[in-house]
Parts: C-alpha cells; structure tokens; sequence
C-alpha cells in the first residue's frame, strides 16, 4: 500500500498563477482573512446553539445532509440507501455510520473541481487537522480522528461558534415555529450572536396541501381571522413581530417559483384567498397568490424595517420517485429560467422608490446577471443582489457574478456574502473562498489600473463585512481600513 | 487634511497583468491610438455643432444629463432633485450646479469598476488636465478648473470635434425633425463631419398615444396621405430622402421592444393601420404594427441604400413613479430576454439573402451572442452585429461580445465601434476603452498561437476604423497597416 | 511577390501565456497527445471506409461539404455557386474544383479566431505537410500538393484511418438505411472500428410530409404494422437490433426542434400516431409526437442498452431561399433558446432513476450549461452531458463548458470528447484541440491549488478516452495513467 497523498491547503489557493496578480491577492487577503465572519442567512439548526450538545458522528454531520454529496454521489450511481438515507418504505439502509463514510471516500474524486470538495477538504485540515487527502485508504483513520475530535467539548457547537469568530448567525424558521430554541438561548450570551429568520412559505404558499391547515394555525397563534385577508394580513405581521421579538430576526425570506409579483385590489385579493383556502385554486391561481403575497411583504418590511430577500426560480423536488422515498433535499431541485424585470414591475411600480426598504434578489440563472439583475440593483434604491446562490457558491459562480453585475451594478448595491448553508463546520470554508475570490477579482481591476490598492481594501473589507451587516440591519460595529 | 490622491490614467490600463500579453497589447496599441474616431451611431446635440457656443457648466455637461451617473447614485438613495432634475410637479430641485458637482463627487466611489469611472476619470485627466482623483475633498478645486475651461475657445464644440480627430459623428433625430441645426451647418466645412440618423420610432409605434396625430403631422411634411398604406410608406421613403439630402444620413435606427418582424400582405396592412390610427388597437396589434414596419423599412434600405440598425429589448420607463415626475432617460431602462431567430425570420426569409442590404443589430440580452446572433450574422449577407450595446459598453462587456461571438461570427460580421453616447466629452474614453479591449482579445488570439501579429495588426485597424466605415457606408477614405 | 508567410502550428498553441500554467499544459498535454482517437459520434461517410478509394479532390474533399466555411464565406457575400454548390434550378456554379479552392483561399483571413482556422491550418501543416501559409498568392501551390497527394494510396481512407489512430469512429445513419457500407466491411478487419447509430429522425419526425411513406417502409423492413402503436414501437425496436447486429451500433441520436418529452397512455398514442399518420396533424400534435417518442425511446434504451443522445435546438433551414436552391446543411441551422428542466421531467419522471440507462444531452443554448444541464447531469444517474456542441465545439466553446458545467456536475457527468464532424481529415485537428483545452483548463485548478498534478492527469485521461468509451458503452481496453 503506497503512502497517501498529502493534504494541504495551500495558502495561494484560488489565486492566480500570474505573479503580479497574486502579489496583489495576498496583500489583500491580509487584510480580510481574520476577520469575523457574519451569516446573515442560513439553515443551521437552533437546537445545536440552544442545546449545545456534542454531534453525533462525522457521516450523520458531514455526510448525510449535504445534499451537495448526496447529489454527485446519486448521479454516478450510489444509491440513496448507501448514504444512510433513510426510505420511507421502511427499506433497509447503510446505519454504520463508519461504512456511509467509506463510500463516501472511495467516491470522493468525483467532487474534483467543485466547490464542496474545497469545502471539505478546509474542513478535514483546518477543523480537524486531518494531514491526509481522503480516500478509500485513509477513510477510516480520518474517521477515527474526526469522531474522536466530536466528542470533545471543544467541537461543541458554541465553542466552534467561539473558534470560528462566528459574530452572528442567522437560521430561518417557517412562520408558524414557535422559536423554541432562539426562546431558550436568551439570557445564555448567545443569543444575539444566534438570530432567526421569518420564512413564512408554509402560509403563502397556496399549493401547498396543507395551505388552510397552516393558516388555521396562523389564527391560532394570533388569534387573528386568517379568512378575511385583512386579518390574515395582520396575522402575518403579528407573527414578524414575534421573530424580532423572541428571535431577534431582521430579514424574511421567500422562496417562490418565480419572482412574478401583482398588485391586486384588497377585494380581489379577498376573492383570491377565498378561492385558495377553498382547496379548489388552479395553479394559476396559487401563483397568483404568492405573487401578491411578494407584494404585499414589501409593504410589511417598509412598516416593520425587515429585509426582505426573495430566492425564486428553483423547480423543487424535481425527481418525483425519489422524493417520494427520501422526501425533499436529497439534491433533485433544478433550476428554471426566471425573468425579473417584468416579474418585479407590480411590486417595484409600488413600492420601487423606498430607499428604506430592503430587498435583496437572489438568481439560479446567472443569463439575468448582466441583463436584469445589475441594471435593476443598479436604479433601484430598494434592491440589492444576493450573493452567488447555491450551485453557484462557487470559485467560478463568483468570478461570473462580479463579472456580469459590476460594471452595471457597482459593488456598493451587492450584499456580502451569505454561507446560507446548514453544513455548520463548512462555514469558515465557504467565507475564506468568497474572501478570496473577491481578492482574486479586485486584483484584476487593481492589475489593470482601473481603481487603486487603498480603494481595494476599501471596498474588500466592505464586501467581506459591512455589506452584509447593512443589507441585513444587523445591530454589529464599524470595521474600516 | 491629508493630499489627494493622484489622478493618473496609467499608459497599461485594462491591459492584462501578464508580461507576455502586455506587451502584445502596448505594440497592437501603438497602432491604432492615434487614428482617427468615426462616430456612426449616438445622441448628441447638433444644436452644439451649429451654434458652437460655450457649453454652460460641469455639472449641466458631465453630470445632470448622463443617465449612467444619475441611475447609480439613485440606486443609493440620492434624489434625482439632489442632482439638479427638475421635477415636473414643481418641487424644488438643486440649481446650484456646484453643490450637483459637491454631491457627485461624494459619491464617486460608488463607480469603482464601473465603465463610467473610466470615462469620467478619462475625461478629467486628459480633456481638463485634472491631477488630483475626484472626491469630495477636490470636488470644488476640479469644478473650478473645468468651469474656467468651459469659458474658453477651446473646448467649444467645434474646438473638441477637432482635439478629439473626430472625422465623422452621427447624431440621431425623430422622423418628423426639420434637421434645422444639420441645414444651419450647411457650408460651415462641419456638415459633412456632423450627420444625421434618421430614426422614426414616433411614427412607427402605434402605442404612442401621439401616433395618429404624428402620422398627420408626417402627411403635411410629405403630402402623402398617411392614413393609407401604400401613402404611409411613399411618406416614409420621402422622409429618409429628406434626412439623407439635407444630414447626410446613411442610416435608420429603430428601438423597438422586441426582434419582432412580419410579412403582412397589404390588404392585412391596411386594416392593422386603420386599427392603429383609430386609437383602438390592442397591444398586440400596435406590436404586429412595429413587426412589420421593421421588415418594410429593410426593403427601404434596400431601395435607397441607409442602414438599418435594430435596437431590441429595453424596457422602457420601468419606474413609472420616476417616469411621471421626472420624464424619460433617468436611468429606469432594464432589459428584457429578447429572442433573435424566430423573431427575425419573416424579414429574413423576404431580404435575408440581399448582399447589398446592411442591418445590424444589437442586444441588450447576452445570452443570445452565442446562441442566435454569432450564428445568424455568419449566415446571412444583410446582417452585422453591433458592438456591445448600453449596459455592455463596458470592458468586461466587450470581452464577453469577443468571446462568445468570434468562434461563430469571426471578425468581419461585426461593424466595429459605436458609443451611442449624448456624453460628448466622453467620446474619446469610450473609443480608448474599445481600442484598448480589442487589443487585450487579438493578444489572447496571438499568445495562443491562433493568428500572426501581422494578422492582429490588419483586424485590429479594421475594428478601429474600416469596418464601422462600411458598416454604415460612410464616404470615408482607406486606412491600411 | 512578397515571399507568403510560413505555415506553423505553434507546439504551445491554446495554451496560457502565464509561464507556471503553460508548463503545466505542457507536462499534462504530453501525456495524451499521442493517445488514439475515439469518435462516438459524427457524420463521416461510410462508403470512404467501405470502398477505400481515393478522395476526388481538395475542394470537394474539404470546402464544398463544410457548412462552416460554406456559412462564413456566404455571409460575406461569397455565392453558393462560387463555392462548388449546385442550384436545384439548374443555373450555372463553380465546377472546377481549383477555382472553389481560389476563392476560398482568398477569403480565408474571415476565419481568423474560429474554430475552422485551426483546424484548417492543422490539416495543411499536420496531414499535407504544407509549409506556407494559405491565401490566394499560395493557393495554387498548395492545391497541387493536396491534389497529388489525395491521389496516393498513403491518403485512402482506412490509411489516414491508421495513421489518424481512429481506433474507433461511429458514423450515422437513418432508421430505414440498410447499411450496406457497414455490412461490406465485414470481414475486412475494420468493422470494429467503424460502427454506425441509429437515428431515426425520419420515422419519428412526423411534420416531415414523408412520413407516412416513411412508417410504411419501416413496415415492409420489419413486417411490423406500423399503423398499429404497438406495432410501431416493435418495428423500431427490430431496427434498433438491426443497427447493432449489421452496424455494431452502440448509441442512438435524436435531433429534435426541443428537449421537451410526454408520457401518454397507450390510447393516447394511438390517436396521436393515427392523426401524424392522416397527414392532418397540427405542430403542436407533430411536437408532441415527438416528445412522446424521445420517452419510448429511452425505454426502449432501458431494455436494449444502446445510449440515448438528444441533440435539440437547432432551427433548421431558417433561410427557406437558400434551401430552395441549394438544399439542407448549408450553414443556415440556427440555434434558439431551449429549456430542459421542464421539458425532460416526464421521461425523467419515469426513467430517471434507472444507472443502466445512458442519456447524452447536446445543447446549443449554453444558458442552460449552468442553469439546468449541470444540476440534472449532477443529480440524476442516467443523465451525462455531451461536450460543446457544434458552433461551440471551438475553444472558447470548451472554455465556457468547463467553467460553467464543473462545479456543479463535476468531470464524471460528462462524456468526453465527440467531433460530430462530417470533416474526416480535420478529426485529429479537433480532437487535438479538445485535449488542449481541456489541459487549459485543469492547469486552471493546478495552479489555483484545487487538485493536485496526478489528479489532473488521471481526470485529463478520462475525459480524452475513458470517459467516451463509457458513455457510449464502447468494446475497447483500459487506458491508465
């Protein structure tokens, strides 16, 4: 057996081989490697910060809910049950969780070239201190290292919230939770540093089977009348005000098909409720809703102050088979074409011009990028572009995005970065590729004479820290050059 | 106070970092940074060229009217009063053009890697000799400098026509124009270096709530009797005789909101124009009307010889708040996705094969470079690509034209430079930045092996000069390696 | 006479000026460049490799069947007729072959920065040995040497076949061919190498007016009453047998308008086939026909294990004069926006899921590279991305691949190289190409400290060999690093 390869993260990685380019990327990166890390958006899971409970095990926390993994892993054949995925059929599965880390290993080399095998690998070196590259061979020595590392109280979610100078995260709650976890960590010094978001799709979303269900639960908790759409309007912002109260939210999120928005008459929008609490809406007319409801959100961030970001375009649960065995996020949502400009007319006819409103715009098709995307951000005072999102929280999704919006755009209408990820130890991995991509892009315009190093470290550390912090209101200080 | 930051437009700016490329650029450059600038396609005043008068203030001819700068600063919550719009509701607005400037300058960072920032910081290095970099510390030292400048025989209009070595510009005026400032230059030695484009959007577009009204206004110019078809069209054909005769126009420019084009029969014709004039047509209809004027003025062209560029796919007045207090070119322009192949193919399958026939068109939407416009212009003999349009006049914008559209295309389907710009001082940075991108793209072509320097030097002055010249059939003579 | 510039291919050429990359290119690129050539897919002619005889001449030979060149010279104004291509209406064109070749050397500088140019320039320098560079002062000399040298037995088919180091090349053939080129190679030692695909545009294509006539030849073939659903699937299925029997077929190939698929109950297509057979059908039923069969069809690749490759998104014959006169494949297929998520979800509904099914999906709209083929090829196990297709079988083309397709669906969703090529002598020119470009880019993630030199070489001999020979199901040996 020959000796496994080495793992090294090396210092210049992303960076470009031309010497004179890099030179000016490690300048850069200097100034912004240390600094803390704000994830104004994600899906990491309150109970970890709430509880503060060891993990359980490197494939039930590394492995299994990524559905990044999942995905590659399922295209070239390995199946869900491999990965301990669970079937609803009461189908047997891989629970050892050492042999779902095996397959992983001696599958690893599909991730060459993405983003997740970046992540990973900072996670094995810089988490865990892991020295080999993963593989077949050294799969269960890293796994030994890794499991014994979890159950240290070092690797306590706190304690890595501490070590990865984790200021303030952000997890997204549908909008009937009741915060239990944000509820308990108040007084423990954490709780600001661990903020909610207001996801309500669950009573939005009129397709969803249980749409008259979740909304009478909404009256339940607000003792509002969610039937008459006045009440059903002041529901909502009763529950917005909750999540700033109990979970010190400062952001919504929205994830509809489309960013189709409309501007309907209260009476129409009356009729249309009805027609969807009715359980008889035509598909047109569920879409019709959310596309009120859009509307009708901006309006309540205008009143309230939360940002609202909009996430549209993903065609959820794509392979119907599979979801009917795994359910939802094993990686088969795919995404669609999306137009904005139109989509967003009603919305920004209306309320367009309100430079306290914050709305930030999220794409899967980057073809809007330079055709819609920069030029609204760039007019619009309510609009701000959301980082690369999803399969394009990316090296290259990055490099495309600052190619295709900033000459539109500027950076000064774009958000910072968002990690939105529930892979809690990926975080750090993630922001150090953003911050260095973002090195990686000011070198060039540095290298070719179109601003200056002291305005790029300027704008770097406004994209790495201030950007995010202002786009979300978040309560956090000043960081300047 | 600390001192300013210099303001030096570096002799490599937007060259590429490695030595090997860079000095393939520095030699490519040499070759064609002192020829002269044929501007074929644009918006300028020929009031300015006519009357030759000082131009007023920095503020009134650098800021106030440049739609680039205003949307930027709009899009970060500066009023449109802040800089110096007036309001047509009879709010007050800033008439203080310095305090205009003060404000610009304040916010001039928001245009880091941005084109404007190139073109501003070109203008004020080279036309104005500015030393310091803009911001708000410098802002009254420049404003002064300028304005003192402005005053003198020097920069007026004709004085900056010939500093600038700008041997031919077209500007664009309405159907219905009397061309009075093109006939005022009539024997000033400026009449052939100053034409017209005819561009007949007012009598075309039968959304325009003016259409009949105009169309009655285009019948006591030509005599023809416009509420018939045959008539409407002898009218329009009279027109472009009178645009060619007393401004010398060699080309019609149609800014239509999509690619559409029809093959009506007459009689069909006939009754979508009466439809049209009756103030009854539905937007469909008024949309059919502009397909099929698109493909009747390319058998114009073809009769009398103008060029007829297409400039699909903007959303016009997207703001309709901004719209009705501040009027039209604020800034509130967003694209749309446009499609080239289906939407072209009824004038295409009528004069798609006339060799003598130049249309050329334009994109707002990328993403058809590639995919319908490469292929299309390197097909058909009518048909020429304009260079990247608008929101893509921009470095990265010509890198991404170059790249996505040579491989199919090559370079002679192409038509060479325009800046479609109303920013006069800003022409030659528009045409240094276009002169300069095309020699970082022949650099990648001779670095990699793909074509001689001696071929690079040949296309490279062919981009600069010749093919704009044929383009639009301007009576220009020959320049040659 | 000036003395012609000297015709040579650079041994750098495609590479990076960077030095560290370009070494890397160079260490990578040794490692394959001798290797032999696999070509799954194309449109060489079986009759050169059945009959072995000598090739006619350069023009007939290597101009007059490139649409390619065809298309670039015609858009400049340069007649069918001057290129060799006969009208259908019997007026005069070109016959002598030396006149083609003239007037195509002196228009070659159109090709500079496509494709064709080095691919041309390669099968001058590589296959004929020729020295200078060509134009219309060469273009005599080098017609004499390539006509001499056609007329040699070292330039038959199956010697360039040898020389070229095709260890296998499938050419195309339509359901009803009898494949008798294919069936006279038995025996001769090169049936193995050159196999056939089944592609049955012509009895699944139902707006084409033969179709019926077409199902009824498909009925006498196979005795299958083709009027009959069932029996029209069971006809397909005894072709299919037939192709792999006599043609050692592996694959089969659809060229849809688009990527759109149907699952009908049996009734259904009972109806629908007996409308498309009525001759009464309406584009909307025609497409829904086809949507249905790209279904069957990957059912039928499920019992059969032939490998599906769809091809959708050309609009073929925009230009109806051209084809009038001239005829299909003259350079006037145009490509339109295609959509792929929305489309493949019924086939994907019912056989996504299945790892023994082999689905290539071809693109002409890279929009989609991102958007939607790398999440579908990155999820589902049957889905494979084929290489850039046709206007992007260039190296930008392959650039933007790469760039846009890695991250999320990884190296092994992708089916290595295909030269789809009608060109037999520009095979090692493309294929060469394709290897370059993919050693650019790995050195991309070398440099840039994502995967490690051996990493690079393995995946580099996969996508060059492994890769293809897999995705095609193809009966040759392991190549390793």
């Amino acid at each position: 057996m020959s000796k496994p390869a080495p793992l090294n993260l090396h210092s210049d990685r992303l960076f470009p081989a031309d010497p004179e380019r890099r030179a000016v990327c490690r300048t850069l990166y200097e100034r912004v490697k240390d600094l803390p890390i704000i994830s104004p958006h994600g899906h990491t899971d309150p109970s970890w910060f709430a509880g503060n409970n060891n993990f359980s095990n490197p494939a039930e926390l590394l492995i299994i809910p990524d559905h990044y993994v999942l995905r590659m892993l399922y295209s070239q054949g390995v199946s869900m049950e491999a990965m301990g995925i669970k079937p609803k059929d009461g189908g047997t599965y891989e629970t050892d969780p050492r042999k779902v880390w095996q397959t992983f290993a001696a599958h690893y080399y599909l991730l060459a070239g993405t983003p997740s095998r970046m992540w990973f690998d900072h996670v094995l070196s810089e988490v865990f201190g892991v020295t080999d590259a993963l593989c077949a061979q050294t799969a269960d020595a890293i796994y030994d290292m890794i499991d014994a590392a979890l159950k240290t109280d070092a690797f306590k979610p706190r304690a890595l919230l501490d070590r990865f100078q984790i200021d303030l995260i952000a997890t997204t709650e549908g909008a009937l939770d009741d915060l239990r976890h944000h509820k308990a960590m108040i007084g423990s010094g954490y709780e600001h540093r661990v903020i909610t978001t207001f996801r309500p799709d669950d009573v939005v979303d009129a397709s969803n089977p249980d749409f008259a269900k979740n909304l009478q639960k909404l009256s339940d908790l607000t003792g509002c009348d969610t039937r008459d759409w006045a009440g059903y309007l002041k529901a909502l912002l009763v529950r917005r005000k909750y999540f700033r109260d109990v979970g010190r939210a400062t952001a919504t999120d929205h994830g509809h098909p489309s960013a189709r928005t409309a501007d309907l008459s209260p009476a129409e929008c009356q009729a249309l409720l009805d027609v969807c609490l009715s359980g008889g809406a035509s598909p047109e007319q569920c879409d019709l809703f959310c596309a009120q409801m859009l509307t009708e959100m901006a309006g309540m961030s205008l009143e309230d102050g939360m940002t609202l970001q909009i996430h549209p375009g993903s065609y959820r649960n794509h392979n119907p088979g599979l979801h009917d065995r795994f359910g939802r996020d094993k990686g088969a949502d795919i995404p669609v074409a999306v137009n904005y400009t139109e989509a967003l007319a009603p919305l920004l006819g209306k309320y367009g011009n309100e430079a306290g409103l914050n709305i930030i715009l999220f794409t899967l098709d980057e073809s809007n990028y330079a055709r819609e995307l920069a030029p609204l951000a760039g007019h619009y005072p309510c609009l701000t572009l959301g980082p690369p999102w999803w399969f394009h929280d990316s090296p290259q999704g990055m490099a495309r995005f600052r190619d295709q919006v900033t000459e539109t755009a500027g950076f000064y209408n774009t958000a910072g970065f968002n990690d939105d990820t529930r892979a809690f130890l990926s975080i750090p991995a993630r922001h150090d590729v953003a911050r260095r991509m973002d090195c990686v892009f000011l070198s060039g315009l540095v290298c070719a004479h179109q601003i200056t190093m002291r305005e790029a470290e300027t704008i770097l550390i406004d994209l790495t820290y201030t950007l995010a912090r202002d786009a979300y209101k978040l309560p956090l200080p000043d960081i300047t050059v």
